[in-house]
């Protein structure tokens, strides 16, 4: 297997955009991330991009935009992790030597689509979703179960969404940029107890692209190939293997295989994007990925260690909560901006001296299996 | 890169089931594939599932239905050549030595998708989509031109539909299972002149699944194995490099590079199963896959070779015209097809002595690029 690169990354900006279709958010961001390494669009061998709602030849349709047409094209779906899915499809393409340089789409245009965030009818054999089985319905479970089991509070769970959006104001992109008290958390719209509307990541338009290469390609066009040294993906197992809703035992297990993967270890990762969808689920998170113990994420939370200056800052984009979540550019998103710290062109939410960053994603509400139905580490090193 | 074998191909039953849930048509082909070749669910390590329409984890819902999960699962779209590009997918995996076992789906419940067959409105950059450029409209453009350029008559194209429905009469799983005349598919509704309805393919829900294997463990489970001698997948250039709307520059290029990979010729392919989803585009893809020269796809389907019994049958399942075309299924069920007459398995439509298959897949209208906005061919041997 070769070793790949990342030599180019682009974001457009995160909001609504009623005005804007998919195919001119993707290419935003496309442009943005060939500008990035200066590589001729005649270069790029193979696409993927990932869209959860109304896809048809995505990646076909942005890529036109820019001239790139007449190679190899593969649309892909993921729940949350579909940009992972993307950037892990590029990686796999490059590493197996079948081609040598590839780009990385996701997008989401979820104020256009007719179906995305509106109420539509459970398949009927999703029988969860039948009973109100929905996304804030089950992490608000998980929350009550953290705050018995666990010993979390409501201020803790408002305290994550307090870290980030203080770090969304330090990122041009994000689509909220405003801070945020732990009362006007606590006090916002409940959606369902103890989850409240800030506790929630917004439904957001946006687009993130990443370009991938060879290392003989990369030293051509940058100075600063940042490498992947770790991909991983992995589906979910049923939820009556999972003993204790408060563990994603796939997020646990991909998570080992990506730092055995990486030859690396929790302690080496210098920073963590990852799927803060719910304010108490970036909490799990932390020990899903080994950075403390089961049950100790309230206290890692609580030192500060994962606000930027702290000793692993974690989503230093703002995260979900603040930057926004048009469902399938995070996954490329998140690795986007593990780049740019690791570049050192993070501007003012910099992680000093970023060697080694992590991004993760997890989703998918499929009945009968855990959250996430899928799950996706990845790990970048400059 | 290594030799890879189709050892298992299930299919759902074509036609429209408005009771059943994508994930239990995409169950059902599953189930069928895995008896096909008895192989424990255990064994499959990697999952590919196309859909067109409200994909949500299509891989993960299907296969919980068979107890597998915990294993990696991408769900992709690419319009008609979603099946294609799930099953090269599974190819890639193997070939490159990934994984040793994976299974491809192919599934669409349009029946009960609240957008497929609906009239959405065009997304905003779409501006053919916004002057009626849907698919039966430019079929009756390119009709028009084949009957100006080539000497196509109306009755040429009644009889694509009136010897695939022949076919189709012989195939247990084909939604349509009735002869037509001439006369009969001539008088039925005009839908774009010259296009009447029984040269228009229906919508359909159905699903097909194919399981993938190296050589070596291919041999432990089955004394015929199916080689796949070329996996090709490829998007479309921009329609004004398109002299001629009779053809399909990718359509041409992608049978070149599959002819090349398989190191066969066209003479040397004793059976297709191709993208019909009007009748007079079967005629231009005989010319697409060099079958004959270019015009004279008129002449071979008046000499009967392209009918079950002639020298290279032609979408002897009854094609997407009489079978039905579940979008993204059809691109798995071309191949199921292909690899059931290689085995000596097609029953009555069986194609005598068959050694070498070819499954086409053309697909996508994307605005200003040449239809297919993707195409794939698959070249089997036994």
């Amino acid at each position: 297997m070769r070793e790949v690169a990342v030599i180019g990354v682009g974001q457009s900006v995160f909001g609504k955009f009623p005005g804007l279709s998919a195919a001119q958010l993707g290419g935003e961001a496309v442009s943005a991330a060939l500008s990035d390494c200066s590589i001729p669009v005649k270069k790029i061998q193979v696409a993927y991009a990932a869209r959860n709602y109304d896809t048809n030849c995505t990646a076909q349709g942005i890529l036109k935009e820019v001239c790139i047409r007449g190679v190899e094209m593969v649309n892909v779906e993921n729940a949350c992790a579909g940009g992972a899915t993307a950037f892990r499809g590029v990686w796999k393409e490059i590493a197996d030597g079948r081609y040598d340089v590839g780009i990385a789409i996701g997008v989401e245009s979820m104020t256009t689509s007719p179906i995305a965030g509106k109420l539509i009818p459970p398949e009927k054999s999703d029988l969860e979703g039948h009973l109100g089985m929905t996304m804030p319905a089950m992490f608000a479970m998980v929350a009550t179960r953290q705050m018995e089991e666990h010993g979390a509070t409501v201020e803790d769970f408002a305290q994550v969404s307090v870290k980030n959006h203080h770090h969304g104001c330090l990122n041009p992109k994000a689509q909220y940029r405003k801070e945020f008290t732990i009362e006007e958390v606590l006090n916002s719209r409940m959606i369902a107890d103890p989850i409240t509307l800030l506790m929630c990541c917004p439904n957001t338009d946006g687009a993130a692209a990443a370009i991938l290469c060879s290392m003989d390609v990369a030293r051509k066009y940058t100075t600063m190939p940042v490498r992947v040294i770790a991909s991983t993906l992995l589906s979910g197992d049923y939820k009556y293997m999972q003993e204790d809703i408060c563990v994603s035992p796939v997020g646990t297990k991909i998570a080992k295989m990506a730092y055995e993967m990486a030859g690396c270890d929790p302690k080496d990762i210098d920073l963590v994007e990852m799927h803060d969808a719910f304010a108490n689920e970036e909490i799990l998170r932390y020990e899903d990925l080994l950075f403390c113990k089961r049950g100790e994420g309230i206290g890692l939370l609580r030192s500060g260690a994962t606000t930027i200056g702290g000793r692993i800052p974690v989503n230093p984009s703002g995260g979900l909560l603040s930057l926004g979540h048009p469902l399938s550019a995070s996954g490329v998103r998140t690795i986007c901006e593990i780049v740019l710290h690791l570049r050192g062109q993070a501007g003012a939410r910099q992680t000093p001296n970023a060697k080694v960053g992590l991004a993760q994603m997890l989703g998918g509400l499929v009945t009968g299996l855990e959250h996430g139905a899928v799950a996706s580490v990845h790990i970048l090193a400059r």
